[in-house]
């Protein structure tokens, strides 16, 4: 599956070769003495005591010391002794400005949650300053454990998209599409066309940002609007982000309303495709995964929302063995209440063992590439992210092995069953430094902490 | 259930008095300007704004800052603003030496897992310095994550006794008794002297160290040889835990060997009463449950290690509404693989959500009970240990909550779905400061991991 060290490192010489011709002219970095963990099938599992060569917001190469030219000199040196340098995370689902409501009601009856403290805390608190900071408090939390891409979905987006960009944070923001009014959007009629305006306003703006949208559901969208906003996702060449069959109540809801399972209505409405992210999937029958394996729609799993609501487990291993691509998300802070992907892949690893009473289910490194490859190949971001390869964007975590929890080291699984977010010392994204032991480098972290609490203290 | 801060202030304010006239006789550390979460019956639920007074090891006082008397001094003062104040966490269950298998074999069915990774591995490598350097990694992992108290099981418990005493945890040290030759014990006829020997090695020698038994289950120790053990443990007034039911297939062994289910079994050994601590506790008939209520039999249940093993999910929620003390454990880490308990907290209150489909099931409230005093309760050690509550030992964990995935905090549930052991800041044992900003005070980690390595690299 991968290929072998000596395999690689002659390749690794030729980049470095025409690294070293360009280092002159761009910002670059060097990590070096590092683990390197590529999570690529065209790379060696692991690298000990390698480096990674940074130029331009791109890998320009990476590979073990012994084969770095002596003369090598970068603008920033980073020692890599006792790290471990790994893809940065992918999170497929969160609804970012949540992080006001985390903790705010838990253990609670999911109707009785919803009606009595979410939704009017929502109506009561939502506006394009809540979102901003709110978004910005969830985009340090990512930062600080690890996560370097995420794909949100909200209201008032531009808001979000603006504390995505300002805090360094690669993302696909998707404006919410909801047949109630909704934050920013009063009138339910134009809720897809106020999707593509802000569609329109982000495209081809900011290289680390690409906009998409995000229908709520089947279920508090009619089929008009699920068609009309598939429709202009993709004249958009946008991906179009859908809650789809995350309690058995809402699927016999719309067993009863459209006469059919979830997944087939949305096929009948032709909106499974590539570019269509399905978020939940817990309740489907084989059938259901059988369209979504041949339509090619994406998925995104939040195990630990779907445990804390109590709303089921994913059928995932059958969804992969399908081949339908997987991605791991956090869901928002109302109901996982955290956005660490360390948590998350850990958590799902163990999820699928006992609900399968058999521990060889849902090996560390499946979870690993869902969080990472496979999470980049649902936002359709393969090609620039989701492992390290030469050419692909830098978007590298450096996380700090020397902790008595994080010994010994026998193989990566330690990741997934030993890791946390809190272990992640430094975050660089599209070729910037902008987590630095522990601190974050793009914005001021305690006035956006300081706001957020000023916001739940009027709730 | 709590008392209101109004009518503990009252309370308070006398210990305060008497805590004043013994100061200046005792070592005493005073926490000022923290959140205090005392986690006791008798207390209010929170107390904003407030301090801890620590006098002889002992808990003097507790309360708000504004019935701190102003001409209070301490040797030594911490300033614990945008801190919480709890109770340190107890750990019911755990094999420490076992560190050094964390992560070495993983994702593999139960039986390859022992018999080919598990037992060859412990065969080569566990000697009395093995244990004692893996023990004591095992100590600066939990107490780095906010564990103060700790049950262990294994064998040469000698060498774990010495490492616990040294990195200053609070334990329940049991030797391990199996009918298989074992380490320090190669004739199993004696495996019951031997313990019986290291109980009276360490009864009453060092105040943070109670020594106790280790059945490893009813289907790895003759009849004769529980009900040796139970009887030698009455007689030294020591606990005895027991493996108990953690698999579909030893219950099955059990019922064909003895004709019974295996609690029924233990009950008719007479193995079951206050003093017996049944651990795991997955496959359990209601009639089981009944029999562990009524003969007042402590469970520890360790959901990690049942999910990663694919064991299956304990019916917790059944033994808590029949009336059975259950504490939280980690198990070893060879099969978690952490000895966090925090990430145990969330994940068992979330398992327990989606076994049922209910998110009202096992609420955070009662899953930071089964940490702190519930798990006292099943050590004995309640009196002590398990709340801050004036006169207990000052076991007492310092967390910090001025980041961004610990705001905003609205209610303590955020300790079990948004901590982890990571945020934990300070951990006070037995009145004595063992962990700093994250710097273990009591030994030498750097050397601890080195030699764990070192030790890895033999395997």
């Amino acid at each position: 599956m991968y290929t072998t060290l000596q395999q690689y490192s002659a390749n690794a010489r030729i980049f470095l070769i025409l690294f070293t011709k360009v280092i002159v002219l761009h910002n670059d970095i060097l990590i070096i003495n590092c683990t390197v963990l590529p999570l690529s099938d065209d790379m060696p599992e692991l690298i000990q005591h390698g480096y990674v060569a940074i130029s331009d917001g791109k890998i320009a190469a990476l590979g073990s010391m012994a084969d770095l030219p002596e003369k090598y000199e970068a603008d920033t040196l980073i020692d890599g002794s006792g790290l471990i340098a790994m893809p940065g995370l992918v999170n497929t689902h969160t609804h970012a400005p949540m992080t006001l409501f985390r903790g705010m009601a838990d253990d609670l009856n999911l109707m009785t949650w919803l009606n009595d403290h979410i939704f009017p805390a929502e109506a009561k608190s939502v506006n394009p300053d809540m979102v901003y900071w709110c978004a910005k408090l969830a985009a340090a939390e990512m930062i600080l454990s690890g996560t370097t891409t995420v794909a949100d979905g909200y209201f008032l987006e531009d808001r979000v998209a603006e504390a995505f960009v300002e805090a360094g944070i690669r993302s696909v923001v998707a404006q919410g599409v909801i047949d109630f009014p909704a934050p920013g959007v009063p009138a339910p009629g134009k809720n897809v066309s106020v999707a593509q305006e802000f569609i329109e306003r982000w495209q081809d703006k900011n290289s680390l940002l690409l906009p998409a949208v995000f229908c709520h559901s089947p279920y508090t969208c009619s089929s008009d609007t699920l068609q009309n906003a598939k429709e202009m996702a993709r004249q958009k060449h946008a991906r179009l982000f859908v809650h789809l069959s995350e309690t058995q109540f809402e699927v016999d809801q719309i067993q009863q309303q459209q006469g059919t399972n979830p997944v087939r209505y949305l096929e009948k409405l032709g909106l499974l495709d590539n570019d269509t992210v399905c978020v939940h999937c817990v309740w489907l029958e084989d059938e259901e995964i059988e369209i979504l394996a041949r339509t090619g729609a994406q998925v995104s799993t939040c195990p630990q929302s779907n445990m804390k609501l109590g709303s089921g487990i994913a059928p995932l291993k059958k969804m992969l063995d399908a081949g339908i691509t997987v991605g791991l998300g956090t869901d928002g802070c109302a109901s996982n209440n955290r956005l660490d992907m360390f948590f998350e892949m850990d958590l799902c690893a163990k999820l699928h063992k006992v609900r399968d009473l058999e521990p060889t289910a849902l090996p560390a490194e499946v979870v690993l590439g869902m969080a990472t490859l496979s999470g980049a190949r649902v936002l359709g971001l393969e090609k620039d992210i989701g492992s390290l390869e030469p050419g692909k964007k830098a978007d590298i975590v450096l996380l700090d092995v020397k902790q008595p929890h994080l010994q010994p080291f026998y193989h990566p699984d330690l990741l997934v069953y030993s890791a946390s977010g809190g272990d992640v010392a430094t975050v660089i994204i599209d070729g910037k430094v902008v987590m630095q032991d522990r601190n974050i480098l793009t914005f001021d972290v305690g006035q956006t902490m300081r706001k957020v609490r000023k916001l739940a203290e009027s709730l």
